[in-house]
């Protein structure tokens, strides 16, 4: 539970690139004769042994402008660079791997669809975190001590980010899940997108609801409960969780099952739905601050505050209603801090708008995705150039 | 289907009525002792008799201020005036009753909740359209006749709305719904808000889609189709359609029956829903207007286009892509006109904006119902002010 | 003045048309050593006999992907047909000339900036209305009789667009101002638009003055001048008023006098209030709906009102406050339809959206004028990629 | 100059406070006969001394729903607790004091309006910082070393906040410059807000000059330049930086010269450029991190790219364009990390949201100096419901 932990254990990673695979593997198999069965036999290993992984996804990808083959630098996308009888090589890095670092595994996907001279970049595959050649450099983003008052929900390990790097990994035939099936890398990316984006449904909202306690507990210690503009602010945070989970869920109930009877959430939806997670996040956080005030990040230390010759000056001044003591006050505005005015924040936010990928990665899904043709011939019957006779999906 | 008419028969009014009152004739029954199940009989004879009705809602008001009975006219709000062993009299008006002219009856519920003092105002019941002393000051929303071009999808009738006067009306005892039950009043009027704007969830989609019909078929006769930012216009079209409903769909979903075991939408995702519907068509018409450019208001008249003298000119000059025809090009700027720039895109904005309740109506539901006590106790535990030991709901 | 006959004489358009051509037919002399000395006489005649021109400046365009020699037909955008020792003919139409018919005078410039093949598109000159060979289609957008109280401030001929169409026209040499120079074309084309898009900033605070005083008023009327959400909307209103006015005032201020010491406003500056005005007027309509309620579009005609039988019963229930009589609020309520959500409220929409050119003419100006390189030096200052010492312009 | 140091010298505090104090001064000597030229001689020995001196304005405030005087604790607003033939002595908190600690003074301002019975708390006057009684509960926000690469426009020292206590701390008469004149206790907040507020409209576009920048460059530095999305998002960011300057120069422009002298700029003009500076910083950060993706919080620390064993590995796997050094650009990644990803994001945003006033402190003051009645009167006119010829104003 988001709220509990004020963070997650980040195993939507591995479980939305397991939906993905577990339909792309069916479909390499049917199309291409492959034995892709390697994927039910991990997937039993997964489940019977609790394996906790993350999926490493996105290549650090060089200039932007250039497909994997045309980079400066062939191993800017991870690739193979080599085949033998028992498994494959591979080279390259992933950036922005959450939560490498404490997993038991790294399930590694492609970051994009590939065309015919791409194909050595069409690789998906498992690997132990401990495996020859397989490099981490970590990073633990605003790791602090949590304290008495300050720091209130922190850890000493912070968040962990790792950029991953394959120095020649190998692996064997029966933990590779995808090896050169160029035109379904596509597929795989994609999907791993919807699951992902389905998932940020569910747990953006549990953010929001972190962000509009504090709000809302600020507005009750500050007195400010019925000024109407905070009822405003807090109902505009409501609505952003609420758009958010109702898109998750209506992604649900028009989902599809796919080839091997897993079941695929519906793409425009759950897109929408993420997209809006990822642009309001700043609204989220501007409300918290609009009704918190200046405190946020004026309100003095936990050491001032139990230091015995400022104490008794903090006590009186700090004070807001009458029946709220001032720890608690205070541990409010601490909360908030380190919430949304500290390093964590910056966190939330970059998390939130480029996680799953960013908002034009949505926007460009959703547009690709969506039927315009459809509604163009509604135009063009209203408009008297066709007549609804001539489509037959416009039946009454 | 909206699409196929650009409008559509209101009979949402009536449906969204008749399961608001199922629910309250019911409570009213359980507590008052009353005799209420005149409404399965009414429904039953709806049902078999197939009528069109709608529903009078919206009080007159007079002050805004004051409630009605400190009105200085009494009658500002529809009332029972007389009670006879047979029947009541009401008298007063409703207003804002769509499609009141065409329907069979008139459903009336009360606007708002009572005090004790109000109890003449709590008052539900229905009517055929000829009962005696009641009479519509009925208007028509821009009639005009579908001509060969212009005006492609219009009726020589319009929109009809009325004021909908009761002049001292008989209502007989069995058509009788609520009478003196000041304390439902004010759920009445929230079921049916529930109700009527979760209907919005689904025909405001509608809506969209005939807009971004228009806007796309002239992007594609501009040939402008690739251009970015008008890719970008539609996917912003797209993303309202589909978070209003994502509401609507998510809205049933989190449904619950209710005493009689009517079903009723989850009130905070519906308002949402319609709260984004109501304050985002004013984006949407200015995003069509955007790819419409100029010609949706200076485009020449169907009169000039077919008169022999400057036909050939306008055929020449308002031509677009090679490949279009410019008298189906002149009929979609021609159909972008009318929807948008038109008396009827006055209606579609105002009926978008107040139907089902004015926006502010929605963020007052969506605050008074959201559960931010539950946030703020969140909120306490991660400052440290509470122990989430302390909240049974907050258990793993 | 706007507020007074909530229109206006439209005389912006040839006096930013001549602010414009008084720099480049300076410029073009300079290089070319031609003789646009031309213009100076013209503005002298101009002036002399107090002359109402309107300017014709965007052409008719066909396919919008190609430029204009490169259409199927030669003629889509205006050219010079032929060149005799006397003046030049020329062929060709421009859209979306206001108020063309009631002027004595059109001054025409090209649409856009041309490349050396296009050199015949690339003319300007002025011809007075009633020259052989000059055809209106001219459209008169909502005329409406103005009645009692119905359409309160309308006037029999509305509003009125023309197509204008130029049928091998002769342009005698000495109202030629521009005649081949392709290279100066695009510099004309900006030229006028900094100029008519610094008009806006000054006329469109004007119609928001008219949206706010009809929305205030019926917020009085209403009795809910002192709820706090109206009076955010309110504000909300005066915002979009004053950016804009804001832009236009600055956009002065920064203006630099150009070669012939005509003075031309700062560019971005004034395409950004421009921006924000032809993206906020929906806001701004919106936010009348708002405050207005259903009676926007619900409000019984005069007809109705007037009728000796319906009259009491119109009196007793529109009755407002108790303070306001009556057919004031109606008379309101009549200004807020007409103003917001009758076909003039189309026309308002779109000609603040693409008067002036497009938003995203706008943003594309902005954009290309916008000194980004300045910008990321000091970014790259702080980054430590390079020292200030390096750019004498951080100077401090 | 902001963008050399990415940070201030916060003189703007002093400066804002003395103009406004001039004008109170001044009026308070006019009508009270009082002699606060005292302002004049503080004035003198400020500008000769070069006194670097901050403003202490806010107050506590405790409970927020009750006035000074109201307060369970009296001291909870500043205030004067006694008056002697010397002087007068002071007890109260001021907090969110930026920049105190290295300031030769404070200038002390009254936080609002006061009705008579607050008349203590109607004060204003000016400190040595060093004066008995006076302490400064300070923090200092995110203090870091500046390294190599890492933390790149950091001090050591950070940005100092203060809760700045009066321990009845005695001032003499001559540094007195409002005691008791309640009745301009509100003007002399207005004045200062006015004033900071304008400040605001200058220095924000610096803030935003630095946010453009280094979105800017990482655009380049990724090669995503060209983007149309990206162009955008630039775009939207020069078009808030410009709005905001827009009213800061009209501001100037429409300023008044007060009673003695000195000028005050337009206050609803630096009200709207204050508002959309502090509602828009979080737009303006989101924009960062949209372009700059999530390195933003995933790059990998210096420490680790200056270890000899891991740098060939970053070299390699962390290069962008072929022509952009590996250093460069994660130069340019830490300095967007620090900007918008870091506890100074945090304080960015909470001193542009709340510096100078709340947002809604704006929207108050935006509404309540509002000619909104000379604006209905215009809707009267067109209405019909007065004419033109009742009001002078509207003279042609």
């Amino acid at each position: 539970m988001y709220a509990r932990h004020c963070c997650c254990i980040q195993r939507c990673m591995a479980v939305d690139a397991l939906n993905a695979l577990s339909i792309v593997t069916y479909e390499i198999d049917k199309k291409r004769k492959t034995n892709y069965r390697n994927f039910t036999n991990y997937l039993e290993y997964f489940q019977k042994n609790d394996i906790a992984a993350t999926c490493a996804m996105t290549d650090v990808k060089g200039d932007r402008s250039l497909r994997p083959s045309e980079q400066a630098d062939p191993d800017l996308y991870l690739r193979v660079v080599e085949k033998t009888e028992d498994g494959i090589v591979v080279r390259g890095a992933k950036c922005h791997t959450t939560a490498a670092v404490p997993s038991n595994e790294i399930i590694v996907m492609p970051t994009r669809g590939s065309r015919e001279q791409d194909e050595d970049y069409a690789v998906a595959f498992t690997v132990p975190v401990d495996v020859k050649g397989l490099k981490f450099v970590a990073r633990s983003t605003v790791p602090q001590e949590k304290r008495e008052i300050d720091a209130p929900f922190r850890s000493r390990w912070g968040v962990t980010e790792a950029v991953t790097i394959f120095d020649d990994v190998f692996v064997p035939w029966n933990r590779v899940l995808m090896c050169g099936e160029w035109e379904f890398a596509g597929q795989a990316a994609e999907l791993f997108a919807v699951y992902h984006r389905h998932s940020y449904c569910g747990c953006k909202p549990g953010v929001s609801d972190v962000l509009m306690g504090i709000a809302a507990l600020l507005a009750e210690y500050n007195n400010i409960e019925d000024a109407s503009h905070i009822r405003g602010k807090l109902t505009d945070m409501a609505c952003t969780a609420e758009e958010i989970y109702a898109c998750g869920i209506a992604g649900s109930v028009r989902g599809k099952s796919m080839g091997p009877g897993t079941c695929a959430p519906d793409m425009t939806l759950v897109n929408v739905g993420k997209y809006v997670a990822g642009t309001h996040i700043y609204d989220e956080i501007g409300r918290v601050h609009d009704i918190a005030g200046g405190f946020a990040i004026t309100c003095p230390s936990e050491k001032d505050y139990f230091n015995p010759e400022l104490k008794p000056y903090l006590e009186k001044y700090l004070k807001g209603r009458a029946d709220v003591p001032t720890e608690d006050r205070l541990r409010a505005f601490k909360l908030a801090e380190d919430l949304t005015a500290h390093g964590f924040a910056g966190w939330l936010m970059v998390a939130s708008c480029h996680g799953g990928g960013s908002p034009e990665a949505q926007r460009i899904t959703i547009y690709r995705g969506y039927d315009y043709e459809k509604r163009k011939n509604i135009a063009k019957c209203l408009a008297g150039i066709k007549t609804f006779d001539e489509f037959p999906e416009f039946e009454e």
